[in-house]
C-alpha cells in the first residue's frame, strides 16, 4: 500500500471543513496531492446551506469524478450525520451526508475530521503499514482516531477517539465539558498555557513570556516553545511536566489498545524537536510493564494541514470493505 | 448466532488456569456445557511442565477431539507466549501454546483470561449480537477484554484491554505496578475495602465491618457488600464512592472506543444488586456530552466463574477468521 491508494486512476476529492476555512485537495491514484482549493466556512445563518454550496464549489473546482470524502470537526454518526460541532454555527443532527450526496448525485463518505488525519498517515503517512496505530492531534484541544488490527475504530455510533476527555485527575483543573481534569486540560495547547501560568509566566510588554512577566493571562504556547528554543530553563521545565501528561495519556491508551505506533499531529507538532525526547522518556517511565513489552513508537505526523483533507479523500476506498453501521 | 457456536459437532474443550485451580469445560456446538472437570494449579518447582500435564489431562478427562483453547492470568502474545502472570509460579516468556501444542498433536489457542471472559459473554452471554463491547471484571484488581466492529481487540503484542492500569489520579494511592492512581486501585475489590478504611472502617470482635471497627487492615470489600446490604448507611455512601470511580472508568473508555455496552463480571459481580443502579446513575453523569449519544448498556455478567473457561473453548473457532500476528 506505501503511496498507493489503489487500482483505478480516478482522482479522489477530500474536503476538510475547519472553523475558519473549508480546505479541499484532489489526490491522484498514487497518493499526490495533484490539486486544492480553499474556501471560507461559512458563518451565521444559513450557514449551512451555504456549507453544502462550498462543498460542491470545491468538488468541481478540484474536478470531482464520483469519489469524494469530507472531514468534518465534530461528532460523525456512522450514517454521516453531522450531531454537533462546537466550531461550526447551527449544527445540531446536520444529515451533510445525504444532503451533499442529493447535490452530487452519488454516495459521500463524511467522517470526524481527526478520524481522518489518522487515515492520511496510516495509509500515506508516517504509519504506513502499521495494523495498530492512534493519532493523537495535539492543538487548542485534543482529537484522536485510530487503527486496530488493520480496520479504522469507528466504535458503535462512530463517536471513538475522543480521547481529550479521558478523565486523568478527577479533582484537577474544570473542563469546558462540565467535567474537571479532562487530559486536554492538560496535554494541549491550551493545557501548555495553563501549566506555564502555574508555573508563574506572563507576557512582559516585550510580547515574550517569561517568569514573573506582567500579563498572565496571554500566555500562549507559542510563547513558551519560544522561550525553551532560546533556552530558558523554566520553559524547558514546563514543556518536560506538559510532556509528562501527554505520556500519561499515551500510557493509558497502551494499557487499553496495545498500538504498534502513536502519531502526534495537530498545531503543536511544529515543536517536534522540543516534545519527541521528553515524551518518549516520560513514556517510558509510566508504561505499564515495560520489561514485558516493546515500548510503542512515537513519531510526529507527517501531513500538517492537510492532513484532514487527505484522509477525507481516502474516506470511500476504505468505506468499500467497512461493515455496515450498527449505531445511531 | 444466539447460542450456536458453528455448524460442526465437535466438542470443544476450554480450560481457565487459575491462581488455585484449572477449571475445564467441554461445549456443545449449541453452546451448553456438557462436561466440566478442574485441578489444582501445580505450585513450586517444576510448576509450569507440571501445568502442561494438567491441561493434557484435563483435555483428556473431557473428551478432547482437536479443539482446545486455553485463558491465563497474564500477559499473553499473539504468538501463545505468556509473558508473565504474577499469580503463578515462575512463569517467564513460557511458551505455553508451542508446547501443550507438541503434547496434543495439533494446535492450540492460548489468550489472557478476561479476554476469554470477554468472548463468553459476547457469543454467549449478556452481549451476543453486540458488535463493540467491553468486558470488565471487578475483582481483586480489574481485567478487561473487548471486541471492536466484531472482532476480538488483542492489539499489537496481544496485550489490549489492560484497562485496570489506566491512570484515573495521578497523585492517588501507589500502586503495586510502580504508579500511582490506577484505576483498578479504586474500582476493584481491594479499591472497595480501601474506599471503606478510608471512610473509617473497620471490622470489630463479630466480624462485621462498622464505622470505627476495631480491625481496619481486615476490611474486605465483602464486609462493605455485607453491610450495604443491611442497610447499614455509610456502607452505602462507601459503595455510591466506589460505583462512582467504576462509572469515571467507564466513561474515559467509552470517550475512547464508543462501545454500545459493558459487562461486568468478576467477584464482585456478586454484588449487582447493589452496584447497577448507581453505576448507571454516575456513568450518565459523567458522560461525555451525554445529550448528543446514547449511554452504553450496562450489564453484568451471565456467566460466573465458568466464563474464562467457555471463552477459551470458543478460541479456536474464532481464530480462523483472524489476521496474522505481527508483534511480539
Amino acid at each position: 500500500m506505501n503511496g498507493v491508494v489503489d487500482g483505478t486512476s480516478a482522482r479522489r476529492i477530500g474536503i476538510d471543513v475547519g472553523g475558519t476555512n473549508a480546505l479541499g485537495v484532489a489526490i491522484s491514484s498514487d497518493g499526490r496531492i495533484v490539486a486544492e482549493d480553499r474556501r471560507p466556512t461559512p458563518r451565521g445563518d444559513d450557514s449551512l446551506r451555504c456549507l453544502l454550496d462550498v462543498l460542491v464549489e470545491l468538488s468541481e473546482s478540484l474536478g470531482y469524478e464520483g469519489s469524494l470524502g469530507v472531514g468534518v470537526p465534530g461528532l460523525v454518526t456512522r450514517k454521516g450525520v453531522l450531531r454537533a460541532a462546537p466550531h461550526l454555527d447551527g449544527v445540531a443532527d446536520f444529515e451533510v451526508g445525504r444532503l451533499i450526496a442529493e447535490r452530487l448525485g452519488s454516495h459521500v463518505e463524511i467522517e470526524n475530521d481527526a478520524t481522518c488525519a489518522a487515515i492520511a498517515e496510516w495509509k500515506l503517512g508516517a504509519a504506513v503499514g502499521v495494523d495498530d496505530m492512534i493519532l493523537i492531534t495535539l492543538g487548542t484541544g485534543i482529537g484522536g482516531g485510530m487503527v486496530a488490527n488493520g480496520s479504522v475504530l469507528r466504535g458503535s455510533n462512530g463517536f471513538a477517539g475522543e480521547f481529550g476527555h479521558m478523565v486523568v485527575d478527577p479533582n484537577g483543573p474544570r473542563c469546558p465539558c462540565g467535567r474537571q481534569g479532562c487530559w486536554e486540560r492538560y496535554a494541549s495547547g491550551s493545557g501548555l498555557a495553563m501549566l506555564a501560568r502555574n508555573a508563574g509566566f506572563g507576557v512582559d510588554n516585550d510580547g515574550e513570556a517569561r517568569i514573573g512577566g506582567a500579563d498572565q493571562n496571554s500566555v500562549q504556547g507559542e510563547h513558551v516553545q519560544s522561550a525553551a528554543r532560546q533556552g530558558d530553563s523554566a520553559a524547558l521545565v514546563v514543556i518536560d511536566e506538559f510532556c509528562r501528561w501527554v505520556a500519561l495519556g499515551l500510557s493509558n491508551l497502551t494499557n487499553a489498545f496495545d498500538p504498534e505506533m502513536f502519531v502526534l499531529g495537530g498545531g503543536l507538532a511544529d515543536g517536534a524537536d522540543l516534545y519527541l525526547e521528553p515524551i518518549t522518556r516520560w513514556f517510558r517511565e509510566l508504561l505499564y510493564q515495560p520489561h514485558l513489552r516493546p515500548l510503542p513508537r512515537v513519531e510526529f505526523a507527517k501531513w500538517g494541514p492537510q492532513a484532514g483533507a487527505v484522509g477525507a479523500a481516502l474516506l470511500p476506498s476504505l468505506s468499500l470493505t467497512e461493515r455496515p453501521s450498527t449505531g445511531i
